[in-house]
């Protein structure tokens, strides 16, 4: 485990993933109150909101109103995902600290299915953005690549085709002369098991060695945890999450859409191994609680019933 | 990963380690129908109850009946688990496979709180189970040392402690020139994490580099899938799990006791490795489901609302 890192960034998704998620209506005021107690936590960064249609995500319909209402702690990033330009601009009315990114999928089918758009629309239209972003002193923050282990229409991906994402990825900043901060790989339909993360991340770190990656990874079949550890094994110290296990992909083309792999739990692992964090965990616990009782049903985090092992030593 | 194992053994603790927790009474013939659907599924091994005081685990009172009831499938043993001599005698009388086990605490404290008895006390009795055994010809199966990795009792336990009582079990088989076939190390109340796995693993097998190592895993805190890699990382090849992630161990001292490590998720990680499990996990899903009917709640595993890829490939 030489490449373990001494300390990861955790990206907490919580509000954003979990919310959008939920069948019931959750009033403004309960979101917020569930990133005010997150940003207690040591963490730097919150999603808080996405801004897409309204009506395909009814459940972020209030995330101009979210953005406006949060009392923001200093120190924290608050952000709110966008998938297009218009979703961009949103973002930028509110208060909330812009997220840039760029992002394809491996799946072309996914890419269409999920977001309407194919690999070169999508070049196309992120070139446009980046180009926003250039003009407006937006630094990039991330590259992603969705459904980079798998996908439930087009199946199993061949890693060539998620090596050949990541470079069209690379040439669309290059042209801008810019750079990825963070390259995230997302297992966004829960297809990737250990051997896979660390096959496709050799892969990344053998053609980019000093390339930093990320994983945004879903809980979909049980393995999120151990995909986790296999990519702290292969080095990689970036990981979005999300509080008490909340989320799914409500587009994923199957009910069983599991959540985020489930922040604290993560974070509860890292301490245990060494790797710091940042984060308190029993405000983490406290939070996980919180979410369970503004969703009101169980939510799938351990962490929370299983309590840190603080107090017993 | 070279250590990787090309298949592992999975004994099923389902209906022993889940119906034991459960505070609703399970009727007999519930439990026997769940038992004989875990036998269609390709284990070869189902732990069905155990022969415990019925005034302390009233759960398990019916545990003859289960026994003399189950309708049994060529190829699949049927075990019950037993603490001492009574219990042992109480299974013999059964229709059941016997289980001939060694096994020690890591941690006094926890030893003399959930068995009654301490080190000396349980090599004592232990040596008089070991002569019967050898009286009726039954093999010994495995040792195993619970909580190997931590007590919520004495906290963080030393690996030079783990060490010492492994070398005890070793001396106690070798007194009545037997060996184990397998010797297990318990998470019992979920200390472990994969760091900790590693470590100790690490230590045994340059001392004893020819044992062959089991792990049996409860997922307190989110990390038993996590350290089921490690394990197969360190070449373990036997776990121990349940079903739906029944279980937990109703004397663990806190109520967050989790269960077990769920049999189908981490069968459908070692598939999905390429490891062999030699398990049919749509038979497991839909015993999973069953599990949830009986129990009358939601259980912890995550393929059986995720599904397995076989369907997407």
């Amino acid at each position: 485990m030489s490449d373990l890192p001494k300390q990861v960034y955790i990206s907490e998704e919580g509000p954003r993933e979990g919310f959008q998620f939920e069948k019931k209506t959750i009033p403004t005021v309960e979101k917020v109150r569930f990133i005010e107690a997150l940003a207690e936590t040591g963490v730097r960064e919150v999603q808080c909101v996405s801004f897409v249609d309204p009506n395909r995500v009814p459940s972020m319909a209030d995330a101009e109103d979210v953005a406006a209402t949060i009392r923001r702690k200093k120190g924290v990033r608050y952000t709110g995902l966008w998938l297009n330009k218009r979703g961009l601009l949103r973002t930028r009315l509110t208060p909330l600290d812009p997220m840039a990114w760029v992002g394809l999928y491996a799946s072309e089918a996914f890419s269409v299915s999920n977001q309407g758009r194919s690999t070169t629309e999508l070049i196309s239209s992120q070139r446009d953005i980046l180009a926003y972003l250039a003009e407006h002193d937006i630094p990039l923050e991330f590259g992603i690549i969705m459904t980079a282990f798998g996908c439930n229409i087009e199946g199993e991906i061949p890693i060539t085709r998620t090596i050949e994402q990541i470079e069209r990825l690379f040439d669309l900043v290059a042209e801008c002369n810019l750079q990825l901060p963070v390259l995230k790989l997302a297992d966004t339909v829960g297809w990737a098991n250990p051997g896979s993360i660390i096959r496709v991340l050799g892969e990344i770190r053998e053609k980019w060695p000093e390339q930093r990656l990320g994983l945004h990874l879903h809980d979909t079949r049980g393995t999120a945890m151990a995909n986790a550890l296999a990519g702290l094994q292969m080095g990689v110290d970036y990981f979005d999450s999300a509080c008490a296990g909340l989320g799914g992909c409500p587009f994923a083309g199957h009910t069983g859409a599991a959540g985020n792999i489930c922040t604290e739990d993560l974070a509860f692992m890292c301490e245990e191994m060494g790797i710091s964090t940042g984060l308190d965990l029993d405000a983490l616990i406290a939070c996980a609680r919180m979410a369970e009782e503004i969703v009101g049903h169980p939510l799938p985090g351990k962490l929370m019933r299983g309590g840190t092992l603080r107090h017993f030593r």
